[in-house]
């Protein structure tokens, strides 16, 4: 049973079949903001549209209690004034529950079909929501464009590829046949059902609200479940316009649009959330967010799958290198993307306390915070382009975080208030840098500091370094870990350390690759085998649990007839 | 990387992949305990290979306190007398960690290939094995043989074939290349570990130690994990010859037999269980048994992957049949088989109270019942031959709850105590069933009667016993369900309720295939949607989660030369 809409984008699903197993590079949705790609007019319309959406009610027809809530602020320094449908959680499961028996009976193919049109219209949508993004996060255009656009995008349709390459192996009928001797075959027709487990409740983010959104509203979406989508209230505006193109795709194609619906909140809204995943109806929660929270759905929500992607600890091993200075420029680079506002934006950065290896010789430890740190001040040097870099800190824990961080030990580069040629009341913030020594300081330094803060820490030697890395991230949890060093031996002990972390790993980047970084298709996001994330985005783990299998089993006439009774000699 | 163990089994392996995608009747392990397959000595070598484990201390070659525990007794009526080494927790879970780097680093070949040299070698011992299920469970021989035997092993195999599935998909290597316009395109060298989780702990039940205890224990080796097997104080030898024959096969191929260990327990165990499954090194669990403990488990063990069977409430529905003789004849064998000790045995048969149509007219409740109730009796009728398929009572408690039971209702058959020509203190005791009503007993058919205690409920139409079946499976959980009609439209309302219950749906079944028994590769058991367990065997899902991956990436020269300036045009 196809659906119009699987045969639409089936050779796109093949393709990206063919990329999850070969784990080359592949999207079909270009990363370049570029007219060429998405029209002449594309990037105007988009703004017009994100423009269009201030100041009003956001139109969604779902149910409602006629109030509406909102509060958003961009860290660009303009208030939002958008007010979105205020509904009551019975309201929205009694829907989720009413949309799901049709959406069920669709099956696999109208699943997959109906996700991958959502995923094409959203395409088209991109700068819309990338401009959504960029003022509801901070981070600048290009990156809220491209993380927030076809990059979302890329890691949503990987988790609907991954749930369709385990749904397919599941045959619609069998024909089961047993021997019984000389007695004519146990003979059965059997037939399998996939069947999804219910309401979904995604969680989003107030930093990447598409990117962390997305896996899990189409993991649940391509696997027969009902999704409800409850933003972070400071981003809601992405996720909101996100719920409207799947529920006009649902609408079009026959189905209930409450198959999808938006839950959107204001502030202290933690007792709402807590409630709501507790609920029986919800049997699968995806959270982006604190460790905290993530903790208390892994501990108490039992009634549901739950899939988290909490704080963790990134940390950079630096051995020996050929040239510093190019070592020095990703790494700065990777630490004032998005102000390292990135749940994988590296923190430590391990360099012995006796100096390391260059091709120009032994360099001192503090030669080598120094180049890190003027690396640094040289990406911020022209703040009109850094701005571009780091956009805007998205809110005010980060701005306290960062003073607070300020005390822990010697000032390598101070963050400093950049100007922004476009938005005066912008929030932008340079990196902070700081040095730290093994011997006195682990306790400041086995703990996420959200934001642009990164230690630059002197160890005992690079064997300490890897231990470190391995050790912290088992037990903090780490989604990044980087090593440069030019001595094989050192390469492979770094991927030991890893393997016992259960985090990815970076070797030497230098150039257009940056840690922080990952690529759908080829790169998971995260292991699932240490703290900062109980999946990875995507692999078979992270969708295998969102469906079941019913079957039925009856006899038939055999197709085999019994052996005869006196075989031929 | 491939492994001897691996190539040998290849092509084994490969069949049992075509079977779980077409799902049609396979199996490498004859269930027959013929001489022919098996030897003409096997039966008698078993059996003396068992009686050889009789009083006296079961020899394992792993860390012991140097004490030792066992106060197994044959529900058969004699004592085993065997005692087995007395494990320390720690101590064990310390070995298991020393096990775990060189098993891991071996890699998923050498896992696979250990795993289906293990089942080769377990196989061999199907007789031996099939009598310790015999006199520890009850099962009359030919039950144990196959359950505790071939169909154990099937179920192991099926797991590991899923393992193998998912973890052949993830490349080894992989070559990333990015195009980026006009200049050079990005190029990295991926590479992608399987990594375990770490430590496996088995609960194993006392009803069927093998087939319910295997498909967790080759899920986490063929993982990568190492296993600790846990008995059931009730039912520890044939996991004790299982674990010596892994440690037999790990030691041969090279690796630490520690891999594979045994921690065996005398009653009230269960602080000693709840301690050890609380543990940080313990990653994985697989259990089977109560609700209370079971649920204990998901609730409690956040730090490990928590696979359950827990009890359920299994329904049949008749409507209307074609011959109700071949339809009791059936559900009688059901109910007898092992007396009920099954998860998946039959208790509640609802019956419209209006009586049924059949092909000789309208036949009332009350006949419906007393043919039922005719056809148990005449199936223990014979109690020389009855006892070969109810085998021996397993435990007090089940002794309990038939007189229990008794209180219940009306008495449609009683459960009398049966004498075993060969085994005069036997504890034999025949199927208890009794009449109920919708209208006055629900609160005592919605709760799990473990053991040869069944139902027959009078209900006020077949779209009530329909919608019972469903609402109870989900509620109460079940693992299999039975419809009888010759309405189509009946048997399409038996599978909507089936999903809804989440349970599989056997229809019509008179002839050699009954509603407790599935088939390894083609019946799912259990499916995880409903409370009577939270994963089926087996399935992805039972698998995917036992593993993660890391990886690592490194930049490399491209393979393809950057777009020339000038294209012709």
């Amino acid at each position: 049973m196809t659906h119009p809409l699987f045969t639409k984008h089936e050779a796109t699903l093949n393709q990206a079949l063919a990329a999850i197993a070969t784990r080359g590079y592949w999207s079909p949705f270009p990363e370049m903001p570029s007219p060429k790609v998405y029209g002449e007019t594309a990037s105007s319309d988009g703004e017009a549209a994100f423009k269009a959406h201030l100041n009003r009610t956001f139109d969604l027809d779902q149910p409602t209690t006629g109030e509406t809530v909102g509060n958003e602020r961009s860290p660009f320094g303009l208030a939002l004034g958008i007010r979105y449908p205020k509904a009551s959680v019975d309201a929205l499961l009694a829907a989720s529950a009413a949309a799901q028996s049709q959406w069920r009976a669709a099956g696999p193919h109208a699943w997959a079909g109906v996700s991958l049109e959502i995923l094409t219209r959203l395409n088209k949508a991109s700068f819309e929501i990338g401009y959504s993004v960029m003022h509801t996060t901070g981070q600048a255009f290009m990156m809220a464009f491209q993380a927030g656009g076809p990059h979302a995008q890329d890691r949503a349709l990987e988790a609907v590829t991954y749930a369709w390459d385990l749904i397919r192996q599941i045959p619609a009928n069998a024909y089961w046949e047993k021997p019984q001797g000389k007695n004519p075959p146990l003979a059965m027709h059997k037939r399998y059902t996939v069947v999804p487990r219910g309401t979904g409740l995604v969680l989003g983010c107030c930093t990447f609200p598409t990117w962390n959104g997305y896996p899990g509203i189409f993991a649940d979406l391509a696997t027969g479940n009902t999704v409800i989508v409850k933003p972070h209230p400071g981003a809601i505006l992405p996720l909101a316009i996100t719920v409207r193109i799947a529920r006009d795709v649902l609408r079009e194609a026959g189905f209930d649009p409450n198959v999808v619906m938006l839950l959107a909140t204001e502030s202290n809204d933690g007792p709402l959330v807590q409630d709501l995943a507790l609920r029986p109806e919800i049997k699968l929660i995806d959270f982006t967010g604190s460790t905290q929270n993530g903790t208390w759905l892994e501990r108490n929500a039992h009634q549901a799958q739950v899939y988290t992607e909490k704080a963790g600890v990134n940390q950079i091993v630096i051995d020996s290198v050929d040239n510093l200075k190019a070592v020095a420029s990703n790494i700065a680079f990777s630490l004032a993307l998005y102000s390292g506002q990135m749940c994988t934006a590296p923190q430590n950065i391990y360099v012995p306390r006796e100096g390391i290896r260059t091709s120009d010789g032994q360099m001192s430890f503090d030669d080598v915070a120094k180049t890190l740190a003027a690396a640094v001040e040289k990406l911020i040097g022209d703040p009109a382009r850094a701005v571009e870099v780091t956009g805007a800190i998205q809110n005010d824990g980060v701005m306290a975080r960062i003073a607070d961080a300020r005390q822990l030990g010697e000032v390598l580069v101070d963050s400093q208030s950049l100007a922004h040629p476009a938005f005066p009341d912008a929030h932008v913030r340079s990196p902070l840098m700081l040095k730290l020594d093994v011997r006195t300081d682990t306790a400041k330094f086995t703990q996420e500091w959200f934001g642009p803060i990164s230690f630059v820490i002197a160890t005992d030697s690079t064997a300490q370094s890897l231990d470190l890395a391995g050790s912290i991230a088992a037990e903090h949890g780490a989604l990044t870990f980087s090593v440069y060093s030019t001595d094989d031996a050192v390469v492979d002990a770094a991927y030991g350390a890893a393997i016992r972390g259960g985090v990815a790993l970076s070797i030497n980047l230098t150039g257009g690759v940056f840690v922080n970084q990952t690529a759908a298709y080829s790169d998971f996001h995260g292991t699932g085998a240490n703290p900062a994330a109980n999946s990875a985005l995507s692999d078979a783990a992270y969708v295998a649990n969102r469906f079941r299998v019913v079957q039925s089993r009856v006899h038939v006439a055999p197709k085999t007839a019994p052996p005869t009774a006196s075989q031929p000699a």
